[in-house]
């Protein structure tokens, strides 16, 4: 058995993105214990610094120590009692899981189909709303990842509010990558992931709980049935120093590397980057359309951090990735789900969104079609 | 907001332990894609290792993309069915989170209670199956982190298969650092961290399942409530090479951690680690020993690599490992619920565990006590 040495690869995919130097260096400091003051103080200042990427005063604002996918259970463990009427809009692969989520914790899931694509919409999710006034929770997914669709959180939210429903807010490959505003919009449970826009390992999930989803869980009539995500406990861990308890052991280098992600997202500037990721992916369109190749989503509704378009008649799929893959070093994602094997997902998130990958992109795939 | 850069500590509390240069740079290797086949070939290798480290031939042996806690929620999420009696030894704070986690999903623990620094009665547990002839499954601590209190599994492991009881064992401080033997002893589900005898970065957790436990699990009556720890789900990312379906993005770099410490275990020899570990427990204890320092643990049940030892008395807590820590920066490890204030934990775990370590400890402390 020998140490592994991984191929040097520009990820162009639906993430993990491109890890920046700076970030990988601080991954491989050397470990402190978790309840070091050091760290602690450490802890504190990722808090601030994800209320800001967050746009948000909540003081639960934290990272999950586990994947975008435990952040997301988090919010539905502690959140969905059984027996609650949830409002979940799917419009791809993520909001079939957050209604998997819905159903394992006992909820009932009101489901507001929209077309892979699409962004959801406003007018079935006021319908939905009014059609079912016992309905307390609406959760939707703010950047579909399956997709590239952009929905709009902000009319989604005051919706929701003026049905008296808390909102549950994927926001996985949204987090800096677009306008994302937690207090303004009235986002009561958000979480994300580390290795998309943030640009740093994946492996965490930062969260953010308002005061009205605190409520929500602090006023439950059963515990919540996840030791490790429940919120009550997570909260003693990550609260005000020195009165920290202990719950589990943090994963002490993937925070420093969070740590420093934020640092470079606070020193470029919040809208910048998110100024960024759309001036980046309108060179992308502009490049790919010039190959003719068409993009799934509507020019309105579309992320700039995720780029689906569908793969051009007569290209082999598989065949096309592996030879960007292995030729290259270029990784873009496949299809998933409804639309496997119909289109690319071609990611420009966090520090992959910068002018010499696309250049390479555009050129390696004009290369390859035209083999 | 600057860049964090740690303090450089010696790390002898209860995890993590220190984690050596060629782990920390295998994090800072370039993130490659959680598909990618180069790290296909590289998890297939990690599983490898650690069917080596665990001892046993299961195929559904990996590691768990988050923390030891989320490493007993998974056995316990999957194996506890609601209803379920389920026989759980409590010998400090880890047992009492394994009863937890037994209610949590449902469970009815019939708790076998032990003085915590004792090993886990044989007797009382052999007791207990006889009295609860419809338990089906026997939950206990192999190597207790609260107290270093070492129990004997395969013993407890023979017992709860003469009574029809597949076996949960929680490994956590004593993967990599005592004998344990996964297959020869019997054990259906066992999980561990890696920031302990491992000496890796916390934040996964390695498992391994028997096909026993596999049966409980596919025939279950209701589904696993949690979607991220659901096995069924997770065998199908973790699965052989070309079948991995997406679940969830596994936390890359950590990964590239753990596969580098698991090559440096099999350089030293599973054996020899064990040996080691005592070896220079024998030190560390002999040491102590000498300044008048006594054992929590009886000599029989220690674990080597978690000395549990009294506060010798005058000797205020608190002040002590902060001098460690602020002088020496040496960590030793406070005492933990009932034994909070009353011992400290002096751990000697993965690389962490070396002579130059032992004799820095016992100077540093022998120069803080005599002040």
């Amino acid at each position: 058995m020998k140490s592994f040495n991984p191929p040097i690869r520009t990820l162009m995919g639906p993430g993990p993105s491109d890890v920046h130097p700076r970030i990988l260096s601080a991954m491989a400091r050397p470990t402190i214990g978790h309840l070091d003051p050091a760290f602690v103080g450490m802890m504190d200042e990722t808090k601030e610094a994800l209320k800001y990427a967050f746009q948000t005063e909540n003081d639960l604002t934290m990272p999950v120590s586990a994947p975008g996918s435990a952040g997301m259970e988090t919010c539905f463990a502690n959140l969905v009692e059984p027996g609650d009427k949830v409002i979940v809009c799917i419009n791809g692969v993520f909001g079939i899981r957050m209604k998997e989520n819905i159903t394992r914790f006992g909820g009932e899931a009101i489901v507001v189909e929209d077309d892979w694509g699409t962004a959801v919409s406003t007018d079935k999710v006021e319908q939905a709303l009014k059609d079912n006034p016992d309905a307390v929770i609406l959760a939707f997914v703010h950047a579909e990842t399956s997709t590239g669709a952009l929905s709009d959180a902000k009319t989604l939210c005051q919706l929701a509010h003026q049905h008296d429903c808390i909102t549950i807010v994927d926001a996985v490959t949204s987090l800096g990558g677009v306008e994302l505003r937690v207090d303004e919009w009235g986002i009561d449970a958000i979480y994300s992931g580390t290795q998309k826009c943030l640009s740093a390992m994946p492996g965490i999930s930062p969260i953010s709980i308002s005061e009205r989803a605190i409520k929500k869980l602090t006023d439950r009539k059963i515990p919540v049935t996840s030791w490790f995500l429940d919120l009550n406990l997570v909260m003693g861990y990550w609260g005000e120093g020195a009165k920290r308890t202990y719950h589990h052991t943090a994963p002490v280098n993937t925070l420093y590397g969070l740590h420093e992600s934020l640092v470079m997202l606070s020193d470029e500037g919040l809208e910048n980057a998110w100024a960024r990721h759309q001036k980046n992916h309108e060179i992308l369109r502009d490049g790919l359309e010039e190959m003719g190749i068409n993009f799934l989503v509507k020019k309105e509704d579309r992320l700039p951090q995720l780029n689906a378009v569908f793969i051009p008649e007569g290209a082999d799929d598989a065949a096309v990735r592996s030879t960007l893959l292995n030729d290259y070093n270029l990784e873009i994602g496949a299809g998933l789900g409804a639309y496997a094997g119909k289109v690319w997902r071609i990611g420009l998130m966090g520090h992959t969104s910068r002018l010499e990958n696309i250049t390479l992109c555009l050129a390696a795939l004009k290369a390859t079609l035209n083999k």
